[in-house]
């Protein structure tokens, strides 16, 4: 199954996408929709209002979740040619919801930077609580996959030893299209992720060389703080940022980027200077 | 004028707190009240149920903020004494709302750490929407001041490079108890903060001795977002942590945290071990 949060001439609407239409869920989005244990068979069932795929207008798929937790320095090749040792605890860092755009929305570069890089993300939707759970039942919270390009503003970034200023711009990270349920896949644990900005390939792995997959973050979170549904876990990127280019290579006002997971969907947003 | 955020036999509720009791606004807490651009003739105007204060029962001044801004390294003298110099740009990172409790709730010592640490902070609430603002425009963005205690756990904070996971377990941080707007102050820009474990001043120090001071970090941080009613920006705290004491000392079951600045109010926090 897979479902989006679309704008409608009425406001956001949560929506299940069949393969010839999309129908309406009876909840404003796609994390109210998962606040509620029955959402699965809410979802399977729903009959409201059906729209042409061709006209979706799709918001971020989660527009307001309780928490984004980002996850850095988790890609195994990426690690190792950048020659640091094998973590043995994630990195974690947050974004605001304030941050998020949805899939084909403009990316709003800063008018405070010219050092906008991308960073191609696999994001796991939580679907139920989870507080101190095992990493063997640690899939049961999860309601499906989805993208998200985890847009980074360099020099902010790195600015202080802290990167969340560098990491929650305004309306600077794509999430979306879709949230794709586990049963959708083959091999859930294996994913082929890309990134292109103008068309050339910048950034390829397969999810399966994350070093803490997405059971294995969770349990770890779930010692920290109760997971709950809807909340977002961007679960890192592997090698290929512009910043690490030589010479570095950043977003352009104008320029396109398709982050892209396949099975999951994709992202393409046009970046925009902020303010034109 | 003195605003609350307390628990009501019918959920929260939003209340002015008078010198001789508090009356309840029309507005399920003080967040929401915020957004309203209003706010402040409808807290004046409220008219709603009388609590005497003795019965109070304060819940998260602001329960769900869209955003918590943490800032580090942020007191003058603190940074001198370590040796280290001024910083040129203030360190942010972030807090998820599910860490907060109120001012005389418990403080949970999580199961997984015995390295629980106190930090105490002024709270600046945000009152109206400020994005791209000077320093000079800034302080209109200020609906008022309260307190919070950024109870930090050390060992999951130097896991990695990244602090989040330290400072933002579940039930962790206080604030409150209440909200109070800046004309209640001969100088708002100098106020004594002190922190009492147990009946032991640990920390103290005057707001004056912040590097980056409430405008200037509002100022700072609307170039990266829009800073929205509610939000709650913790300014960071001044030298005497547990983590750097000589044994270090950190919080107990049972021990108990007083956090207090002048004018503005305190948190008294019981430690209790989480699942107990």
């Amino acid at each position: 199954m897979r479902l989006a949060t679309i704008r409608t001439d009425a406001g956001f609407a949560a929506a299940r996408v069949d393969d010839t239409d999309a129908v309406e869920i009876d909840a404003p989005d796609v994390g109210v929709l998962l606040a509620d244990p029955d959402w699965r068979n809410r979802a399977e069932r729903a009959t409201g209002p059906r729209h042409d795929l061709i006209d979706l207008n799709y918001a971020p798929l989660i527009p307001r979740p309780e928490k984004i937790i980002c996850v850095g320095l988790n890609y195994r090749n990426h690690i190792l040619e950048m020659g640091r040792e094998l973590p043995d605890h994630p990195t974690l860092f947050a974004k605001y919801a304030s941050s998020l755009v949805g899939a084909f929305d403009d990316i709003v570069l800063p008018r405070v930077s010219t050092m906008v890089d991308w960073e191609a993300e696999l994001a796991v939707i939580i679907g139920a609580p989870a507080r101190h759970v095992s990493v063997e039942d640690a899939p049961r919270a999860i309601a499906g996959y989805s993208v998200l390009n985890d847009v980074s503003v360099r020099d902010y970034q790195n600015r202080t030893l802290q990167w969340l200023q560098g990491k929650t711009f305004e309306s600077s990270t794509p999430l979306g299209p879709e949230l794709v349920t586990l049963d959708e896949f083959d091999d859930p644990s294996s994913l082929e992720m890309t990134c292109e900005v103008e068309g050339q390939q910048m950034q390829q792995a397969l999810t399966s060389d994350l070093v803490f997959g997405p059971a294995a973050l969770i349990s770890y979170m779930s010692d920290i703080f109760t997971l709950m549904p809807g909340d977002v876990i961007a679960t890192g990127t592997p090698g290929g940022v512009g910043h690490a280019r030589t010479p570095p290579r950043y977003l352009q006002d104008g320029e396109v980027v398709v982050t892209r997971i396949a099975g999951v969907g994709e992202c393409r947003n046009r970046c925009r200077a902020e303010g034109s």
